[in-house]
C-alpha cells in the first residue's frame, strides 16, 4: 500500500486564515490536527489541537500550573474562548521552531508515512504530489491498515 | 465547566494489556491516544498513537528517513504489522522519559485542563477523582466546548 492509496480528503487552511474558524474546524470534523498550506498551497506546517492551546494558556500558567488556580471557573472559559482576531500564522510554532514538516510523497511506503509521523510526533501526514496536498494519513488510520481486526 | 462535567467515558489500557489489542483500540474507537493504568487502577501515562509508530519504526529509520527506502511494499506493510507479543509496557517510553502525565482533578476548572494538554502535548487529559479514572477530555472536546459556533 502507497501513500496515496491510504490518503484521506483533509481540509487545508492557510496562515492567514482565521484561528478561530480553524479550530471550530477541527472540534467539528474530530481532526487530530489541521494541515496549514502558504500561499503557494504547499504544506507550511500541521496545526494539532494542542498547540493551539498553546498559544491560548498564559505563559506562567503553562510553567507553573498551580498559577491557573487564579483563574476562577468562568474567567478560565472566558480567556481560552479568546483567540479573537488571531490568524493561524500567530497560532503556529515559530518558523525556527518547526523542524520538520510531515509530509510524504504519493508513492511513500507505509514505513515511511509511519517514520515521519514517529519523528515529529504527529498525528497525522499530509500527502502531496506535484506540489499539490492530495490528502493526509491520520495515525489512526494508518494503525486501521496495519492491524486489521 | 469543570473537568468532571466535561469528561467522557473513555476506555483504559494496563501496562500489561496486549499492544495490537491497545493498537487496535485505539484505531477503532478514532481515539487520540489511550490512558493507561498501573496495577491498582491510577493513570501511569497517556499512550498517543504515535508512540506505537515510534516503537514500530527501526531507530535507524526514523534518524534517517531515506534508509525506509530498503522496504519495499511489502516488508513495509509486514514490518509495522509485527507489534507481535508486545504490551502497553513495551511501547511506552523509558519511565524516565514520562515527565508528566496529562491528568487533571475532576474540579479543575478549563484553564487547568489546557496548560497540561499544552504543556505536555498531549491529545487528551485523564480526569481522576479519588485516585479512580472518571474519564478523558480530549482537545477537540475542549476546543469543541470553549469555541461554540
Amino acid at each position: 500500500m502507497r501513500a496515496r492509496d491510504l490518503a484521506q480528503d483533509f481540509p487545508t487552511v492557510s496562515l492567514d486564515s482565521d484561528a478561530t474558524e480553524a479550530a471550530r474546524l477541527m472540534a467539528r470534523e474530530q481532526l487530530p490536527g489541521l494541515i496549514v498550506c502558504d500561499g503557494d498551497g504547499r504544506p507550511y506546517a500541521v496545526l494539532p489541537g494542542s498547540q493551539i492551546l498553546r498559544f491560548l494558556v498564559p505563559r506562567y500558567v503553562q510553567d507553573d500550573p498551580a498559577l491557573a488556580r487564579v483563574y476562577d471557573e468562568k474567567a478560565s472559559d472566558e480567556l481560552l474562548s479568546k483567540l479573537g482576531r488571531s490568524t493561524v500564522r500567530d497560532v503556529l510554532p515559530d518558523k525556527r521552531d518547526i523542524t520538520e514538516i510531515p509530509v510524504v510523497d504519493g508513492d511513500a511506503t507505509t514505513i515511511e508515512v509511519a517514520a515521519v509521523m514517529a519523528r515529529v510526533h504527529s498525528p497525522l501526514a499530509a500527502v502531496v504530489e506535484n506540489d499539490r496536498v492530495l490528502g493526509a494519513i491520520t495515525v489512526r488510520a494508518l494503525l486501521d491498515h496495519l492491524l486489521p481486526s
